[in-house]
């Protein structure tokens, strides 16, 4: 598996546009399609939110029939979420208006939104954002990321990542695009993801690599715990590859962890621009008997306020680490944790053995004050481990979600 | 049941005091007694983190064997959490030294710290503060406020909140002190409250009436979701009013009233008190067909990062409630959900049925401007309600939590 530049557009046969609809945004883009020049199978995950923004209903239906799809339309700006009916029609106008320009079925377009919670879609800039997809739509890492910025509400930066692995001699591609810095919380967040591959995959192959692969990405990130009403994230697999993958073939491990890369590069890029974030947090449980006993430690404690204000003040606060692991729901000796701290050109031991070191607090808040701050919680009680990414909490955070509406 | 003025030292046989023992703190009350001139039975709730600290452990053996106590020593800066064998030791002599100054056995002794995790008691402070606690014990308000006090950490205000009701001509009173402000989430917070009754009850009814009464006060509370290893919370009845009182009595159900309305009042305070705070957030969730589902509903939506920011803001973002209503884990219909803001002098509804309504953004505004915000989900969907408090997210959360230990 080899790391590669480039995002939605990078695997063959997929095409992409961002553009400028004025949905509620004036002077940037708002509006994305991802196309694909062959009938793709789609798998999804959405958010477990009760209350659905409408193109997750929608979308949901048609990934559970498992039938092929061509594209994927967004937009921020609007949510479309908690709009009843009216939503759901200006949902279903969005997807129709998008395959009446190119010329295929509306079930065959997915769709998806994120934004403002209560306020449906209004139709006129749908319209108008759907004929300039089709006239922009092109090939190539630049229309990518016109895509990948379209769909942006709080984000900073695009996110996009690739790779790519060698299947019986031929390449096969795998390239994604995300959005989302704010509402962001496994069982996912708003967050919208669109991720393909050239590969040829059966629906429920694609299903089953999908779901495990965002259980160890999306859902291991939180920005402030809030799980959003639009989150989705779809794989379509067009097969312009010409390589049939399967989980039953000898390279499926190498496809599973090629996309594992993209999914963890994807969501690591949105914790770390998290609303208001300077610094990208990532704390990894390890040596627990079982797997997801560290999944809900590692998310404790990038979830925890008081950790991440610490993160935020370059404060050694391990206390509040150790509270965090605590408090998660799930059993351990406190006095047998150690915990480091792991900076670019030192690891430094705070806790052994459930209690204080005499660490140097001044070479601590050196380390706390690198761009990522790394977290090692040795459980010392299994062989078990995972990761799971955060930020740190600051006055902007505060700023910007006060005054999000206006 | 009368509302009255005073603390843990309103009801009859009680004597508390506050002093400088020099623990953490200079120039402020750092250490507290609570004392009961009779046996008294105790009933206690503690922290469900798996990290807790040494008065803790202490605390549940002795409430957990049942017999009387005679006094509550608490200590403020130092939380004596994460400090193993040397934490227990200390935390050992802090009982002894004020068991030895007031004539009794250690274990008549409770004890109860608040502070930074993961530094031990010192002993030499906690000496000098039992024999100064001993010489300043006394009756009244004045010394039921010194205790308060002297158990503050972050808080910015004291918390004192007394009842009484009248049995068989006999009046019966309750009173207690909370303290906490950071680290505050249900399933309790570092919070401690000492609550005192001159009731005979036995240790069963005792310890029952405790649990019930915190179920609906200190565990609908919440500063930051971060539920801390030193929350204790202690019920003592002293019998010095001469009346005996149980649950199969016509009275208890008046007693049970009386003492809600004394641990809610604290509860209310630490939430209005939380770190930075502006602003106190009430959240009731009425027509559940589950009161355990209407409580979870209430505390999600008290809990939501992005609620606590938009009520700090006085944005109306309704969309953000019906969000953290959402993914609370119960089921329910969002198209039949409505959302009242509740003002001093207007109800504004905000959403009928799971869509906006044509409500006034400044009305709004105005409302969210108060105080106290009160917000009310009717979920239409039973007859059980709950209501849950909690506080905006504001620039100096972030400043206090980002130094505190400093």
């Amino acid at each position: 598996m080899k790391q590669e530049n480039g995002g939605v557009t990078f695997a063959e046969g997929f095409l992409a546009a961002g553009v400028e609809a004025n949905i509620k945004y004036k002077d940037r883009k708002d509006m994305a399609l991802v196309w694909s020049e062959f009938p793709a199978q789609v798998a999804g995950t959405f958010t477990t939110n009760v209350v659905k923004a409408a193109p997750v209903v929608y979308d949901q239906e048609i990934v559970q029939k498992g039938d092929p799809v061509r594209g994927v339309v967004l937009n921020s700006g609007i949510a479309n979420a908690c709009t009843g009916e009216e939503g759901r029609k200006s949902n279903r106008f969005m997807a129709e208006a998008v395959a009446k320009e190119m010329g295929v079925q509306p079930l065959e377009i997915l769709t998806a939104s994120t934004g403002v919670i209560g306020v449906p879609l209004v139709t006129p800039p749908i319209e108008k954002g759907a004929g300039l997809l089709k006239k922009c739509l092109d090939k190539g890492l630049e229309a990518g990321l016109a895509a990948a910025k379209a769909i942006m509400t709080t984000d900073t930066v695009p996110k996009e990542a690739a790779a790519s692995l060698d299947v019986r001699g031929t390449t096969i591609k795998i390239g994604g695009m995300s959005k989302g810095s704010g509402m962001i919380h496994p069982n996912m967040a708003t967050m919208l993801s669109v991720i393909t591959t050239d590969a040829d995959i059966s629906h429920s192959d694609l299903q089953e690599v999908l779901k495990d692969a965002v259980k160890d990405s999306f859902n291991m990130i939180s920005v402030d715990r809030d799980t959003s009403t639009n989150d989705t994230c779809l794989l379509l697999a067009n097969g312009a590859a010409g390589i049939s993958l399967g989980k039953k073939d000898p390279e499926w491990k190498e496809f599973v962890q090629a996309l594992r890369y993209v999914t963890v590069a994807l969501a690591k890029q949105m914790a770390a621009d998290g609303e208001g974030a300077n610094k990208l947090l990532e704390v990894t449980v390890d040596h627990m008997p079982r797997v997801e006993q560290a999944r809900i430690l590692a998310k404790s404690v990038i979830t925890s306020n008081l950790v991440k204000t610490a993160v935020y003040g370059s404060d050694a606060n391990w206390g509040r680490i150790l509270c965090a692991l605590g408090y998660a729901g799930v059993e351990f000796d406190p006095e047998l944790v150690n915990l480091d701290l792991i900076g670019t050109d030192q690891r430094i031991r705070l806790v052994s053995k459930g209690m204080a070191t005499d660490y140097s607090e001044e070479e601590a808040t050196k380390v706390l004050s690198e761009p990522v701050v790394k977290v090692y919680c040795d459980m010392a009680s299994g062989d078990e481990s995972a990761t799971a990414w955060g930020c740190d909490l600051t006055y902007e955070y505060v700023k910007i979600n006060g005054d999000y509406r206006s």
